[in-house]
């Protein structure tokens, strides 16, 4: 397999953003990557959606969006595991570039949730869960997730103090971020005034209804090197599965996909968690960030909460997690999210993170965590920044 | 790149099929492949699906089915282009055991079409049109492949006679397809006295609406070796794209995205048109085929209708297509129809097709062509029999 790298990023304004449409914010991210890297064409996109059809009545989208960044005859393929969507087409991309299929290929992804009405975007949303198990009972994912959280808070004895401070420390980021759709910061107390979603989960531990998109220009090292701008290495992928529906779960408490994903990963890196300076997780609710740190084996099970209230996942802590401000003041349109996790660990390892938002110490190892449902997928990718 | 092989293949019953839910027909399809190859393992699955969002309302389903099929775990994405959506999970899976990245892989296609109402299912469909400029305008795929068929009409003289010989010739072979939807015989009187859809397409030139899944194991030449079953080796991949609304092509009665695939198909493998003996084509309605024939390359612009009538395209013709019985008569799940391609591929080259269906003369290299919506994508491979 050839070494396959990272060379230039995009991104749309996130946020309830009304005055573009589903394929305009695809075009924006698209063409910001194609002109930070310097690229004059593709061979080919990946692009990660988890439901056109539901939140826009749009499937066949990777040859639409092809068409409107004005690349109409490439390769497109869109692929969909939920909100590991945009992780998933990063990795397609990956292995495109990898087998010498394909030399410059986009990774990219979009979601278009505010078109629809707040309760058709749960629905949509909740397509993600097991229809026939979970769905037709009338589970959504903030119900999921508490189910989570309570099975976590009984067995480990995580505490709604640690729930609150993965928010605080994700918007404490996030307000430092440009394209964040909340970029501002929150109390612990505001999070635990804030109203009852699902008990335990207030409405300040979910991350909220995004539109939004991202992409990244993927790259053999020898193209890379030739644009003469800053670029990574993808040293490792891995995905992992689980069944979708918690009932059939042996533990609500692990995220066994997740540590599947980051294990592959890990040994196609050929490193130990240890080694890794930082992560961008998949913090779609307060709990999922502690449930995740603890999947891919940074921290013990049941550990990671007393990790998060010592300041360890913060920006100058010695693991930082979410320093864009992840998905929960960064905002999770579902099929970008994977993407722009890349978009983070490209910026932080290349450093140049905007607004005192660099992590110290210049970081040279990160990861993303993307995940689908309540677990029922993930994929993780391990980055090095080119020597 | 590593040489990449099909080994085994396996299809679940096709039609409207209401004792089976979306993942029992999944799974039937994928466990028949998987017995067909006799492979104790897969490294990763990627099933094409266009819309589990719209026809049943699951998105996340390349975990769900895995789970379902016992391979809980193991890597597994789904991948989207509209009806285009199965081969590009061939694709997909072809690209991966060539990089070297796994070694055995499924690749397969689902679709559950009959669980909602025909206007439901037709409103899913339209999806894979233009939404803002198309669909929203109430377009949907008879009237738009009416159009075609019209341009085609006053461009070239194709006839009526000609439309009704591609469906009574796609009967002829699916009345000798054991899976097919619609396994009989009908009479070119039959297809003009059907009723009418969108003028001058009648019912019996359009292909159905079908419940169905497909799978195929994707593996290294080592592993097809090693099994000891008769495989058949992938020579060429190639995809196309074009714009997905039909008012922004500066020809309709051409198919860019088609001609693309299949240069980039005939390119990697090395080969010329002349040189295929049979193709599997994306016959969603009869102009399909007719234009298809010819973007492919095999007849000029115009003339592909009179080689139908002349009976070239017949299973004893110089040039058989749809000996499948196409999507028209073996029906058209709309995810698992690329996939279904590739398994009569697989059967008519290693000598295994049903009840007489088999081509004469032994070919020894095929073509499928699966397409996208009214031709915003196309995917085309080359497959040829191990020696």
């Amino acid at each position: 397999m050839r070494s396959v790298c990272v060379v230039g990023v995009g991104m749309s304004k996130w946020g309830e953003v009304w005055r573009m449409s589903f394929r305009d914010l695809h075009t924006e991210a698209a063409l910001n990557a194609i002109r930070d890297a310097g690229v004059d064409r593709l061979d080919a996109l990946y692009v990660g959606c988890m439901s056109g059809g539901l939140f826009v009545g749009q499937e066949h989208l990777a040859s639409l969006l092809t068409d409107y960044m004005g690349m109409r005859g490439i390769p497109a393929m869109r692929v969909e595991s939920a909100c590991a969507s945009g992780g998933m087409a990063f990795r397609a991309a990956f292995i495109e570039v990898a087998s010498g299929m394909s030399d410059i290929v986009m990774a990219s992804g979009v979601e278009k949730m505010t078109d629809c009405a707040p309760d058709d975007a749960t629905s949509a949303l909740a397509s993600a869960a097991d229809q026939e198990y979970e769905v037709f009972h009338g589970a959504t994912f903030p119900g999921l997730y508490a189910m989570m959280a309570h099975a976590h808070m009984a067995k480990y004895g995580t505490t709604r103090e640690m729930l609150s401070a993965v928010a605080v420390k994700n918007h404490q980021n996030g307000a430092k971020n440009p394209v964040a759709q909340y970029p501002f910061e929150i109390t612990r107390e505001q999070v635990e005034k804030s109203v009852m979603i699902a008990d335990p989960l207030r409405i300040l531990d979910c991350s909220p209804i995004t539109d939004g998109a991202a992409a990244v220009i993927v790259t053999t090292e020898e193209v890379a090197k030739s644009l003469g701008k800053p670029y990574i290495k993808v040293l490792g992928s891995g995905v992992g599965t689980d069944t979708i529906a918690l009932a059939q779960r042996q533990d609500l408490t692990t995220l066994r996909a997740v540590t599947l994903a980051a294990q592959r990963a890990l040994d196609m890196a050929g490193k130990k968690i240890d080694e890794i300076n930082f992560a961008e997780v998949h913090d779609c609710f307060t709990i999922a960030e502690i449930m995740v740190a603890e999947a891919i084996g940074k921290y013990e099970p049941g550990k990671a909460g007393q990790a998060i209230l010592a300041g360890e996942t913060g920006r100058e802590g010695a693991f930082p997690i979410n320093t864009s401000g992840g998905l929960k003041s960064k905002g999770h349109p579902v099929g970008a999210t994977g993407i722009a996790q890349v978009v983070e660990v490209y910026k932080q390892l290349t450093g140049i993170a905007e607004n005192g938002r660099q992590i110290p110490g210049s970081p040279t190892i990160g990861m993303t965590q993307n995940m689908g449902g309540s677990g029922g997928s993930s994929v993780v990718h391990i980055m090095e920044v080119a020597s």
